[in-house]
């Protein structure tokens, strides 16, 4: 039986890039690490410091929320990441954060507009969802969340592995990627993107949005078939 | 005859969180550890610089205010904490900081309204007190802004074991715990949420607060009976 | 043949500026640095991050954009950076960042106007350019970039060696200089001085500008004939 | 004849200081340090980056303006530093700075008002001076800023001892105290003063000063006569 050491590294090393991006304080947010092949995640752990994480803490579960390796309770919101898992294919990594320029828009309970080739280079308007419901919350809260997120996508005609953040309202962000590294990278993009829309929006309120042609521009020569970004 | 040396090691540790936090800068801010068995805090001394400060500068105190260990002056906010051990019953620690975010609040004079779940997974709406009366502050300022967070609490039917922070009128944050080290992770969070409700009320200066079953679950998740946030 | 290896060294430098002053984050923003004699920059690899950066994985590029060293692809930017070694003769260094300030007033499609002296002491009014036309992007985007540049700074009569920065408008900034340390000094400074102004703004929103003779003193007093500013 | 070695660590210290506590970047902002009873100051040289700065490099001026140590050009600043000793009887130590939050007040014309405990543990009202005159800014720019900081203070009736900050319009932060040491502390403190009520003011625009007992008893509780702050 595997012991999963490769993924609960993944999902470390991910986790670490919570603090060390300024992403959250203390035991708040959490990175999981997707392995389609074995259907399992492995998760932070509930309320485990980030000083006191190491991937022997990493907790394993599969799309059923069995835990599969590991001592300790997986993340609170462990059955969102699984629903995402579920509902988006081909994603490798989830991200959840309370970095504050995300949350504080997630708060406000707007979409995020794009004003600026930062956001453009890495994705489209940033959907805030509704509030849950109450029904929902009382049912299955966590599992809710990541419905609705799935939902919010579907009913907008999102591609979730083009657009790869969204804003839960009143909540904050969750991100996703190809793997573990690529959805924490998204959530520090998110923060910055939210941080220079709000300067954006103090500077000159009546902001329209860029161009078109220049928020294609930029996603195309960085994702599209011709892209010419990297190496 | 005791010398503390254990309630003056966590009272110390705790106090080293303020400048690691950023919470206040030189000399600002203090924290306590409280015993309530032998009936004595350990403070900060007054006016020494965080790089200056170890264990065996921690002054004890008793709750009539005499100093029973250590030969500096203690914080000359000694009198608010003491009050708050003799009014708060159960709690174990305070801190009190100049943290910027918490401080404009309290500057502001205006309760911190709860805007989203990191908030709500740590407290209710954070009151913000009325200014001391002049006779209150001639009288004995400290013990009376003591006397005034505690009187706030009763009015306003706060549990203080449930809501464990308060903005202090044109002053600052006080925030209180089971223990030093929860204080000051009180303090650490209530600047968070001060910075997250900022920039949310400038993004959407109508944002009404989050809906009543969502606190409540995040509350619970964390706190309540079925708690299941943690190891 | 040459290596160009004090100029890849004075590049890569250059381009570790650009995390250490907190100017953009992973693989975002690049510096150049123009030997005129050879007639040739070198240039940050394409997506690479600054933790993986060196001297030996920097470009070198000619005026025509042909790679003359190195096997890696140069900064998808490269081209803006010819366009500007061609156009504004004497320089001797080119940055571009993502620094959150100067992003927002680019995003907001501002002029930076002259607040301070802080900004008087390096440059004048910093223009925002117009967006790119469809016909530009789709054509040669980058090459345009730079082309939008130049003739922004030509129909406002403004001299590059003496204003050394510039907001493309949904974009971000650039700046240049002598070499390219004082590339991304300018940069630095420019960051900053659009931290003030936003500040600056947000206390007196009717603010006025700096009196024009206490603008020519500090530019004077540290570049003029008569310049006492410096060793 | 005195190499004022001690002197010129203590400028030297202070000075470092600016960098450390985040007050200004590269060469920019100056700290002396006084010696009345040899009636010379210890300042830093001009346009020296902080990185290469050392107790050998600082440039020991006397009241005349004339150097009687070091080999550097003095800060272009020092006539104002020299009018502030000369003016401010009892004052051992002067710092300027481009601190973001107090530039921008500076830059914004504004006085800065008392709207909190941390402000009055340390200060009045903290004035913005008018600009200086073009007929002022040609005869002796730096000597006359100092004119104005002390006519300024002259007008208002503040006495330096008490007060020891001020803001020179459109240019940024003067700050003053017994020795450098303190003079670069008030620095710190008026950024973080300047700070607090911009974020104040944000939340609450309509905002009242503290009350005047308030004010005063913080003021005393830390340096009227029968002060109990400290050790």
């Amino acid at each position: 039986m595997s012991d999963y050491k490769t993924l609960r590294e993944q999902a470390f090393e991910a986790n670490m890039e919570i603090p060390k991006r300024g992403l959250a304080i203390y035991t708040w947010g959490n990175v999981s690490a997707f392995d389609k092949t074995a259907g399992v995640f492995a998760i932070k752990p509930s309320g485990v410091s980030y000083d006191d994480l190491s991937a022997e803490k990493m907790v394993v579960v599969d799309l059923e929320g069995k835990i599969v390796w590991g001592n300790l309770r997986p993340s609170s919101d462990t059955d969102t990441h699984l629903v995402l898992y579920k509902s988006f294919s081909g994603i490798g990594g989830v991200t959840h954060t309370h970095s504050p320029f995300a949350a504080a828009w997630a708060q406000a309970g707007k979409n995020v507009p794009v004003l600026g080739t930062t956001h453009a280079d890495h994705a489209e308007e940033i959907p805030c969802t509704k509030f849950l419901t109450e029904e929902a919350v009382k049912k299955a809260y966590e599992l809710e969340t990541g419905n609705l997120i799935a939902e919010t996508f579907k009913s907008l005609g999102k591609n979730p592995l083009h657009l790869q953040m969204i804003l839960v309202a009143g909540h904050g962000p969750f991100t996703w990627g190809s793997d573990a590294a690529k959805s924490v990278y998204h959530a520090a993009v998110l923060e910055e993107i939210c941080k220079m829309v709000y300067f954006t929006l103090q500077i000159n309120p009546d902001n329209s949005v860029l161009p078109a042609y220049i928020i294609n521009k930029h996603w195309e020569r960085k994702h599209g078939s011709g892209a010419y970004y990297g190496q």
